[in-house]
């Protein structure tokens, strides 16, 4: 895959667990540097409707054709709302990679999504989103992890690197942190 | 005054008028490049409520003490809510920067101003805000006017210069677009 400088990459992620209905905030950049464009969506706090929502904003927008991945802020939203990868690179044809700061416990997932209605669907989803890989984005700071779908290790690598400019977060991920956070909130939250 | 690269400003822009309510984003960066954080308030479409609102949004900001600059996309918010900059930069100490794309079409505003309540009062801030200023930001593109106070001229016109790196526009008010109209409609509209 060659990667252009400006590939544009929407980063996606929610808001805070305010109401029943969650905002889901897209970020499109060109690569790490220039916010191109917002969307957003809802979705139903531990719903099921995360990937037909998502897939949905996507296909919908009118960047849909110049968007070449997506990155999502690990695979579930609004509290355990799981997103399918592999369902959104194949309706969307965009490659997926999905961002986490921490290693998941998996022990308290599985936990958490027995309080919950389609336990083992839920659970299929997250252990089918693939191998997760720790990457370092800047050496001497914390390692982040990555998971991907329908991309080559090393160029999800490569985009995840090129991308995360002013910290070890690829700036569409961040962005879309910040937007969901300071919509919903008044004021963004957290995060580098 | 002595303008850093990562000089903090915030621009300040409205969102379309869905409702009696209209969402008002702030999106703080670091000069032109790095957005660092995202505040949100509402106003009242034709109302009166302006300038009280942003002066509350601004200082009760975790990031109030950092932002050197305001930056105001016109000052009719929210169809004619006028932002008093004077009183802005008054009450928060913090220099404000209106930017235009047009020339103000003072006959227009007036006649608007005529199906409104405190139209003399609206138009007394309007004639208020100061001289305007045409400045050409990148040789060979389209001009654009701004107002300023308290701050020199020539520090504004290198503050918006410096900042409006991918279009015409500062990147803080490009930004603060893009945000509240994808968040209002769900995708973002226009404008570079």
């Amino acid at each position: 895959m060659h990667i252009k400088p400006e590939i544009r990459i929407l980063g996606i992620d929610d808001s805070s667990l305010h109401n029943e209905r969650v905002m889901i905030v897209g970020a499109l950049f060109r690569g790490g540097n220039w916010l191109d464009g917002v969307l957003r969506c809802e979705i139903t706090r531990d719903g099921i409707d995360a990937t037909d929502t998502i897939v949905s904003m996507v296909k919908q927008s009118k960047h849909f054709n110049q968007i070449r991945v997506l990155m999502l802020d690990g695979v579930t939203y609004a509290g355990f709302n799981i997103v399918d990868i592999n369902a959104v690179y194949k309706r969307t044809d965009i490659p997926c990679i999905v961002v986490m700061r921490n290693y998941p416990d998996f022990e308290r997932i599985h936990a958490a999504l027995e309080h919950l209605p389609d336990t083992e669907m839920r659970w299929e989803l997250i252990r089918r989103s693939g191998e997760i890989y720790r990457i370092t984005v800047h050496e001497g700071e914390n390692p982040i992890y990555i998971q991907h779908c329908g991309i080559d290790h090393n160029d999800a690598k490569e985009i995840v690197i090129m991308s995360a400019i002013h910290s070890n977060i690829p700036e569409p991920l961040r962005a879309a942190h910040l937007i969901a956070t300071g919509i919903v909130c008044g004021e963004s939250t957290g995060r580098a």
